[in-house]
């Protein structure tokens, strides 16, 4: 019997998008779900009966292949959520196990930036590629790492963790994991607004962003500011695109990867952030590398690219 | 047929060290020639006839399953040893191929510090593990990464290049590789020589190092000094193991290994390294992975070491 579908699921700290996808990454159908249960069984129970609405609009879940979930704190190995800060479970819960029970199909489960990098792997723009390193810019900075066309995992599950190597090893921005320095300081969406801020409390140069109050300037204003040619938010792109350049080339000299593939909000801010990126990678790579590792923006459709991403999980299952 | 021996070849800027291994990790027989001859047809030549004469008393070529080397910019990909500065052959030398052909066995190349990680996963303390990551700690640094039981070549066969990711970024020593602040600088033996030198020069404390000539001083020298407890020789291997243990931290959150592996002379330094090592990885572990990665030293008998990693490539053939 074939089975054309598997089921993707984005769960997020606050909702948790879902949707049946073909093998080609189009998203047939896709709902959402609050992830606010505090009881996960209830939430579980709530997701299969949002989710059977849409298996049943393609034929029964004799259609699908299997089930794949990206979570905050995911555990591919264990199939376990674990100790995830935003979520409403405490301690371990084995969401795979949960999953597979009450569909009756194999589930699994990853972080999300790892299925941003299957995603993109199955769908997207690293089709084909065996060596690359998926780097998400949004509230944090993730990262997926594939090498021989496979995630990278590591002893314990929870390999790449590249948003919390430390870029700044004097001095640098306090960390929400408690240290300092760390990429995601710098580079996510709040790095970003945290430049903003910084610049503009440090001296008093003209800027649109003035017009904004301080304490909530967003990445987005400073994406605004930039199109229009402001120079403050300007030098704030070019700020954030040395520091991820920088750390890009440390990140080559690991797995000498074919590319490096941006992913989330500011992945959106095109030359802005390419540009920047690409001249001080390229300035601080070792001399083997120069010229030769590709720098891309994900071409996963933004609106589906998590759920897109998870779903792809499932085709290995 | 039965084959049960390897040819390992460890080569160097100066030396070929080769030998005959067996399953076990014994060194059955071994011998070297200079790295010298300009021609590299007549080195080829040279070795295969002292080859020759170990091979003849295991038995004869009909006992070799193959040859693995280890050599200065060996390209596992290509057979290809690329563009060596320290090696008499200019551009690219089809190394592999030319032993194949010269000895009628497969044969297989990769660069030095790959090399030992196939060695320790072979013969060492890092037998049965599928995921750990192999600094040596030589004149220069080097790494050999491995997960899920294989070496990471990358896209091009040259990932793992740790030695040269920027740990110091502002104000970095100069390095051999014509940036700065490379982890090289500060962790190889030439390295930890420049340290001591560094303290000397800056102040005037009291030292048995202010005997030796300042420009002569070596890392043998410091830790003869260090055991003596002489504190700037203490401080020097303080300040080592702070910037490799920082260094570390960080490589374990791209590939979360089982354990780390100090390799070459410095490791066999014992605490003086390990203990600030350990402390300072620790320290600077996110949380997840904090009291639970091993440092740990090779156990690859010393002078045989370079010879038994080039030799257990051959297995994989």
């Amino acid at each position: 019997m074939e089975k054309p579908y598997v089921i993707g699921i984005d769960m997020g700290g606050t909702n948790t998008a879902f949707g049946i996808v073909d093998a080609r990454g189009n998203v047939i159908a896709k709902s959402a779900i609050r992830t606010n249960n505090p009881d996960i069984n209830a939430y579980v129970k709530e997701l299969k009966e949002e989710c059977d609405k849409l298996i049943e609009s393609v034929g029964g879940i004799e259609k699908i292949k299997g089930i794949g979930a990206g979570c905050p704190n995911g555990n591919h190995y264990t199939g376990n959520i674990e100790f995830a800060p935003n979520l409403p479970w405490r301690g371990v819960v084995p969401f795979a196990k949960m999953l597979a029970e009450a569909f009756g199909v194999p589930a699994s489960i990853t972080n999300d930036a790892n299925a941003a990098a299957v995603g993109e792997m199955t769908y997207g723009v690293a089709k084909g590629m065996k060596n690359f390193i998926m780097i998400t810019l949004g509230t944090g900075v993730g990262s997926g790492i594939v090498i021989d066309g496979k995630i990278v995992y590591g002893h314990d599950g929870f390999a790449g963790e590249l948003g919390h190597t430390r870029i700044v090893r004097n001095n640098g921005r306090k960390c929400g994991c408690g240290r300092e320095g760390c990429l995601e300081t710098y580079t996510s969406a709040t790095g970003v607004a945290r430049t903003a801020r910084e610049i503009l409390e440090i001296g008093d140069r003209k800027s649109s962003l003035r017009n904004i109050e301080l304490k909530s300037i967003t990445s987005k204003d400073v994406y605004d500011a930039a199109i229009e040619g402001d120079e403050v938010a300007l030098e704030v792109f070019d700020f954030t695109g040395k520091i991820l350049g920088d750390a890009l080339a440390d990140f080559v000299a690991f797995s000498a990867p074919e590319a490096i593939i941006l992913f989330g909000g500011l992945a959106k801010s095109g030359d802005l952030i390419m540009k920047p990126v690409v001249e001080n990678m390229e300035k601080n790579l070792l001399n083997i590398w120069q010229g030769k590792v590709k720098v891309l923006f994900s071409t996963l459709k933004d609106a589906d690219a998590a759920v897109l991403g998870a779903s792809a999980l499932a085709w290995e299952l």
